[in-house]
């Protein structure tokens, strides 16, 4: 009897974290990998960067090659291989490999890391300037436009986090970038004085935010490049702003079409249903990464957030159950973190709107502290705390500031896998040193500025 | 009946904390700090920064001054107010005004806060070029000193943070430092893939280190200035190196002679007695900061451990609580963070030695990240896990690298905090963007590591 063989269908964060995870359960386990695009196991994070011009090769983002697994690890990578229908029943999957040839290949285990895609409903988004940054493909593309056209001003559609990023990358190639944004906020579940840092610094550096402002049609001469975006206030029609190219930037949605043609079940979130083993409702098949569902750990509800960390520790975690070990994904907190120009901002848990809709009776305070010693040139931090105010239970916390203060999101990332309370954290030993902090941590100030309003019942 | 009156021994950071939060709970009570010094409130941990030059002016490690406590928030501070006895059977406080004027003074509560001392025990210690650096006057002496004398070579004699720090500020002023260090490793309670980063950085800018190496005495011309520092190994007598000036930096202790003879308990580590309301064995009298003692948490034992961050929380909870209020502090994890040259190094929880110490089996694995991804200048990040081998608990974690990496040593402190186990910190939803870290985190790389190593018995 021949050995098992375990299929991957996608080689980005999740595929190649699967395969290199069950390698490492069975060195014997035939590991198949079919990748639809050229390169593999890339950080897709480090598109806006590499769009920037900071990496100066888009193969810097590539972590190993498709050599590297099949030398190093075993691994049968076959990039350019586009699956086209999974069969549960007979364990086979069909491929188109190089656009045109036909591949069928059998699976003891299949593991889908098909991904996300853009969310894209605009009319015009076909037109050969319009772009998205969601692979290394788009973002090649992109870069080469850039280089190439040397456009003077940019259209972004959408205030998300790539969206934030991309303007930074493209103000700092000297192009002038218009936002627009459909609701009345930028970052969709940022709280207000959060958001406010983010609008300042966006203004301050000459980026023009519509705000309330929907894209509509992306205009130009028939099957020509995008000369315009037309957007409204709701309505269709409405203004038009001229632009050189338009970045679409709404937000991820799970790729899942294979999946669910083949049986395998959707989750609440809309992406592939999955358990804390990345199981499917099909028996064999797993799911990790931007394809599939995970579980917000304070709201203990379903839910989609396509993020690289995830993508990876989902990953790890069905390629190893896949090639016959037991690992568990418990879920998210709901960790995320972005750089816009010299401004950092971070968020994990729930904002106070998403604390209400999963049954919470949420409160918050924000405070302004500093991110190290005055002179040792602090900058202000500022940090929001959300709490369930019939507890005092911690259910989010939000932050801003330069000097790289963000990531210090990560102790309240902690607090809220051990759920803690306020009164759990008003004396969390942080460390202190005049370089690197205040003796107060901001986040201890906000804690003991939460824990008082909680005690007078807010 | 007139209102009751709170006496504060010291005025730095647990006694100003102190005074401050108990104006918060009760606006008329009447509060006196007496302090020895001149100044009050003052950062003592930003001491070695002035020294370096990088503050101008001493007061600006002054957080408020006297007459803001005195105007502002109605505390009678009185600078140069040595207390020499108290008198609990009569609720007195005997004090030396200005060096010379007795004066007696009532209290219903009474809050210790009277700091630590240096640990000193070298003949010729007290030749006027020796230094230490544990309050603000030490600092101004010595800065006086560098600033006139412009010496040109230093002994620091002990490797604790603040001899780190000092050497760091000193090499900046173009000063050459030789360091004594007793033992045979520097930084006591830092383990050796650590140390070993210090001890390179140390070496890469300059510094002579000479482990192992016990200074016995100061010499100099009989009462005159510090020429040389002899040293050896174990043994009295050995090696002599010139020096300019010497700093002595082995280390606090408390200061608990008023304590003692007014009948105030010590507790088992030498350092003031107190519960976790801050009261100590004597009815009405609390302490609080480095004059009192704290539970390691993880131990669950009771340590001496004074740090500023520990100083301003003990003195708010005494301070509440002598006012009529209910706050408790529980005790530290023991973190502790600083600055050699470029590198950051930071430490929580418990060290090998005393986790062997405190009845757990500890095991442990270094790994070395990076501080962010490559193309944003990512530096390596080590990272020591420290858990106990039975249950795979986390007992502790310390790290080095640049970049602020080592503020990130606070998810590991609030990780035992909540008394984590390694498999509940596999998932850790930590905030990834490339210009702030790295998709898997160091922390998370070690656990991964630590994790497969207790799961195969270790």
């Amino acid at each position: 009897m021949g050995n098992e063989r375990l299929v991957i269908i996608g080689g980005v964060a999740a595929g190649m974290s699967a395969a290199s995870a069950a390698r490492r359960i069975d060195a014997r386990m035939e590991i198949v990998v079919l990748e639809r695009g050229t390169a593999v196991s890339y950080g897709a994070c480090g598109l806006p960067y590499f769009v920037a011009g900071r990496l100066e090769r888009a193969e810097d983002l590539v972590v190993h090659t498709a050599e590297f697994f099949r030398n190093e690890r075993g691994i049968d990578v076959r990039p350019e291989h586009e699956v086209t229908q999974i069969e549960p029943a007979r364990k086979l999957v069909h491929a188109l490999a190089n656009g045109s040839q036909p591949v069928t290949i059998g699976y003891d285990r299949l593991v889908l890391a098909t991904g996300g895609e853009p969310t894209i409903e605009i009319s015009g988004s076909n037109r050969p300037n319009v772009f998205t940054l969601n692979d290394l493909a788009h973002g090649v593309r992109l870069r080469d436009f850039l280089d190439r056209e040397r456009p003077l001003h940019a259209v972004i559609v959408g205030s998300s986090y790539i969206g934030l990023e991309a303007t930074d990358a493209f103000a700092g190639r000297g192009i002038e970038v218009t936002m627009l944004e459909r609701s009345t906020e930028v970052l969709a579940g940022i709280e207000p004085e959060i958001r406010d840092r983010v609008e300042a610094v966006l203004h301050a550096h000459g980026v023009a935010l519509h705000k309330h402002s929907e894209a509509c049609v992306i205009s130009g001469a028939p099957g020509g490049p995008a000369t315009a975006v037309e957007y409204g206030n709701g309505t269709r029609g409405g203004t038009g702003i001229a632009t050189d190219f338009v970045l679409l930037a709404t937000g991820l949605r799970p790729r899942t079409g294979l999946a669910t043609n083949a049986g395998v079940g959707l989750g609440q979130s809309g992406a592939i249903g999955v358990d804390e083993r990345m199981r499917t409702n099909e028996s064999g098949i797993y799911a990790a990464g931007d394809c599939a569902e995970t579980v917000q750990l304070v709201s203990g509800r379903p839910t989609y957030f396509p993020l690289g960390t995830t993508a990876n520790k989902q990953g790890r975690v069905a390629g190893e159950n896949a090639a016959g070990g037991d690992a568990k994904f418990a879920g998210i907190v709901g960790t995320l973190m972005t750089q816009v120009f010299e401004l950092g901002i971070a968020r994990t848990g729930l904002s106070v709107a998403q604390a209400r809709e999963a049954g919470f009776a949420p409160a918050q305070i924000t405070i302004t502290g500093a991110t190290r010693a005055q002179y040792f040139g602090g900058k202000p931090h500022v940090v929001t705390l959300i709490w369930d105010s019939s507890d005092g239970r911690l259910l989010g916390c939000q932050m801003a500031g330069e000097d790289g203060a963000a990531k210090r999101i990560d102790a309240a990332a902690v607090a809220l896998h051990a759920r803690m309370r306020l009164p759990d954290m008003l004396h969390l030993d942080l460390a202190y040193a005049p370089p690197f902090a205040t003796v107060w941590d901001p986040l201890l100030i906000a804690v003991h500025e939460a824990h008082k309003k909680w005690k007078h019942g807010g």
